[in-house]
């Protein structure tokens, strides 16, 4: 494995629901791993056991909870996923793959849900301390084709997905909004693509800019 | 009840654990019942459904949670709190007693727990929407006594609780600043007092100032 050393790299997904994050988030980490590489895939919300309950909170269809209050929540269990998953494992020179990070919330609270983008910004650096992914990979694709991706795999059971027409449209365009702001820590990739194609753009990403080795 | 005609007033209890909150927040309400006033009781964190679930995550023994995501988990509840329960309280004309509020936060996160209190400002700012209590009673102990009760009621069953030595000392000297602050909305009471006494002095401070109306 020698030249595959890569220390401490913070890779996140991102995309709106139903443009194949999982698989690809799966497809890396395992691609990564043949060749070597010490791989922690983790997710947001949750990746740690506080932030896993509160993403349960979050996600229960039962409670009605205002747009501040979820960002609030959102943040919190960031600053434990943080604590207690990502920075240790980056403390030991692992690669951290996270399905969603603060875009996510930027995305989904400010464009989504009408609070301040500001307002979300602010609220994430007191729970990021300042940590920001090394690159987001944001998987981008026409909202009609993935709305029709989460309707096959009926996953319209939770909160966040049940959302009003045109949300799914504004976090789109929020992600492609913060690769605009910083496009040297982002990399958009066409979803519409096959999922290796997908892959290999991904890893070739990785492996041209940072270093990461390809088995 | 002529002249009793009081409208959405916001009273907050304050004061390191052991003051005897709980009792004077009983009192003080069954005294202003008594007088005819429509009164809601309710407690931080807490005083809501998803908030009381967050309550119960923060003060479980079982996590070790981190000053900043404890401060963000209490801001979130709180923002509940308020949305569901102390603002449609008050705009329907309720007298609304609070058994805690930020400046516990204050307390408890930036002089108890080591972050900085423009952080604990900062956030609660987005949770709370500018909506500040009317009076804030605090009540204060010499730590030494108030100790000795927390210990007679044998409550060191929470993980706040069972802080370590000087953290009450800390929380009793920030409630005191921020009385200090802001006196004209603090009202200060020598908890080593008898229970009635206190009573009688918070209510005849509420008759004075705030027109409450005393049976």
């Amino acid at each position: 494995m020698k030249g595959c050393v890569v220390t401490g790299l913070f890779v996140v997904f991102e995309g709106a629901d139903g443009t194949g994050k999982s698989t690809q988030v799966d497809a890396v980490s395992a691609t990564l791993r043949a060749a070597g590489h010490d791989v922690v895939v983790t997710r947001e919300p949750g990746g740690s056991v506080v932030a896993e309950k509160l993403r349960s909170l979050v996600l229960d269809p039962a409670h009605e909870i205002s747009p501040i209050t979820e960002a609030l929540i959102f943040a919190a269990a960031r600053a434990d996923h943080i604590e207690k998953t990502i920075a240790p494992a980056l403390a030991a020179g692992q690669i951290v793959i996270s399905d969603r990070f603060v875009g996510s919330s930027i995305a989904y609270q400010s464009a989504g849900r009408g609070l301040s983008r500001e307002t979300i910004v602010n609220i994430n650096a007191y729970a990021t301390a300042g940590l920001t992914p090394d690159v987001t990979v944001v998987l981008d694709l026409d909202e009609s084709v993935a709305g029709r991706r989460r309707v096959e795999r009926a996953e319209l059971t939770d909160r966040m997905e049940s959302a009003p027409e045109g949300f799914q449209d504004a976090v789109r365009a929020s992600f492609l909004a913060q690769v605009q702001a910083a496009p040297e820590r982002h990399l958009v990739v066409d979803a519409a693509q096959t999922p290796e194609a997908i892959t290999h753009q991904i890893v070739t990403h990785l492996s041209t800019k940072y270093g990461v080795c390809i088995a």
